[in-house]
């Protein structure tokens, strides 16, 4: 299939603005004739034809949002998605979910799938794969071709549109800081492993938290789990060797296992051991005790996204300022954390 | 908006079948002369259009499967979304999931929106709304435009099309069935209110097995729920007065509030009480003790309605004649139940 030249392109040659090209090509009168005549022979020698989505954009809103996301089947996701619902539907637009299941390709699929006709923008998260691979073509694409994107949580750098994220640093500083608050001195970090780009941020959270209270920061006292299926023996190791009064999870799935694995050598949480984990899904709200957590608000992260998608979408002028949105965490005390 | 003829009501008004006005439409040879000047004329009296449906139908696969369901933080929608994930993906069709909240009008809209050029065909459950007021006429249109659908779970008996189910009497029996071999002679049920109608039929598999078995049953040892929110108090008297040595609980939930109130009074799960659940979502698999339960099998549930819809969209011929196929379930042996 021959590529074909996108208004992206045409205004790189061309040395001015898309939006510039996207207005010529309509004859805007707001933009000189001479460059209207210059942009649109250009178009024109390359085969410029305005696609689907340039046309479903401009002449038949669908008031539909695209979402895509990685899995269904985290926790996570899906309060975000409930928190797009809301503001979506208060707002007259209806929602389509579409998986990537970590697959790059499949995430270029849906992309171009909902962008011929079913949608309006997108709200997404990206796909494992496509973080390994950067390459964020198919998203520029269709930012390019006029249809607004919002990234949240798993984002890049790489390509510019609205963002919503949290500050992963910052709430596992403040979970740490919790602990250190309630004079545990001996606090062990479950954590992923390092190219997990929210693993990373969360273990650099808790480092810096020890280190501001003049606290060691000992590698033994570090956990990474690259498989949460064979994680037991190095938690049983960490627990037996350590004795970890406190131990910050960065996920609810690590803190569940760290409370079973603690359970069953006889170490009682809370009163022996405080656990606090990350993400407050149903497992943190069940289990037994239940788990203290940093709440990530998926709610809210998806109520955001959908509104700064909207606004663009309603916008009468095109606007090339994009912000990243920062959500703000909060700690849930449970049971599984005590005073010593 | 005034409504359009559709080919159910040509079919109706002439007497003769959906597929013969489909093919009379199509100048079709299989058709008498006669029936199609017949159908024809009459078409073109009420002014009968076919729709996007069916163009896209007829002349563009989109080779696309719209999902609607009535929410998704449910882990067992999730397991099933990945179910048809996979079969679909094999297949070579895209998946497009939209939610209805529970809302009537909201699977309405969804089911217009995809209906109209994004799908093929599609794999349902209803909303809770619909059930209630028992108003298919949505899921009808589609079908008799010739977009096939499969529902699953929350199915209805009054629109004729392929269906998927599990038999929920039949997995309550045997759970029950299971407490009882292992000598408990003081089985309750913690349940929801009869009008829930997977909930009606298990409190009906608990009843026949403790019949089956001579054994009693008593009122006081069903506790039916409606709001899972203020259940405590019914489930303590439970506990405190029946002093039960096994529960059954009808979902995933009400086990582990049940063995949560249970550790709380003292009440040790399993050496005091064995806890069976239904539905083996991450709360039965994670939390302390985990959880033994009925699994509803959502993967292969969701498998199977792929396959029939993928059957039925690549059938030449139309095929009148629908199926109900039962999924088994399976019980899955955890910490929460002991031997006495």
């Amino acid at each position: 299939m021959k590529r074909k030249v996108t208004l992206k392109q045409i205004a790189r040659e061309l040395d001015v603005s898309i939006s510039t090209v996207s207005k010529s090509l309509r004859n805007s009168p707001e933009i000189s004739e001479d460059t209207k005549l210059k942009v649109q022979a250009f178009a024109k020698l390359y085969n410029y034809r305005p696609n689907n989505i340039a046309l479903s954009l401009k002449n038949k809103k669908t008031k539909t949002i695209g979402i895509i996301i990685p899995e269904i089947v985290h926790h996570f996701f899906a309060t975000v998605i409930s928190g797009i619902e809301q503001v979506a539907n208060e707002n007259g637009y209806n929602v389509i979910v579409c998986l990537s299941n970590e697959s790059f390709d499949k995430e270029v699929i849906n992309m171009e799938m909902l962008a011929t006709g079913s949608t309006d923008g997108f709200i997404m998260s990206l796909s494992k794969e496509t973080q390994q691979k950067k390459d964020f073509h198919h998203i520029e694409e269709v930012i390019n071709q006029g249809m607004p994107v919002v990234m949240f949580d798993r984002i890049t750098n790489d390509v510019l549109c609205d963002k919503v994220i949290i500050d992963d640093q910052r709430a596992a500083y403040e979970a740490v800081d919790f602990l250190i608050a309630k004079q545990f001195k001996n606090v062990a970090l479950v954590t992923t492993v390092d190219y997990v780009s929210v693993g990373k941020l969360r273990t650099d959270g808790y480092v810096n938290a020890l280190r501001d209270h003049d606290l060691p920061v000992e590698d033994d006292m570090i956990v990474k789990i690259e498989d949460i299926e064979n994680c037991a023996s190095k938690i049983e190791k960490l627990l037996l060797e350590k004795k970890p009064d406190a131990i910050f999870a960065v996920n609810e799935l690590f803190a569940v296992t760290s409370i079973k694995l603690a359970t069953k050598m006889g170490i009682r949480v809370p009163e022996d051991l405080s656990v606090i984990g990350f993400t407050d899904g149903i497992i943190s709200q069940f289990s037994s005790p239940s788990i203290t957590t940093v709440s990530q608000n998926g709610i809210k992260m998806g109520g955001r996204a959908a509104q700064m998608l909207i606004d663009r979408l309603e916008l009468e002028e095109e606007n090339e300022q994009y912000t990243t949105e920062l959500i703000e965490t909060h700690l849930v005390e449970r049971e599984s954390t005590s005073t010593l």
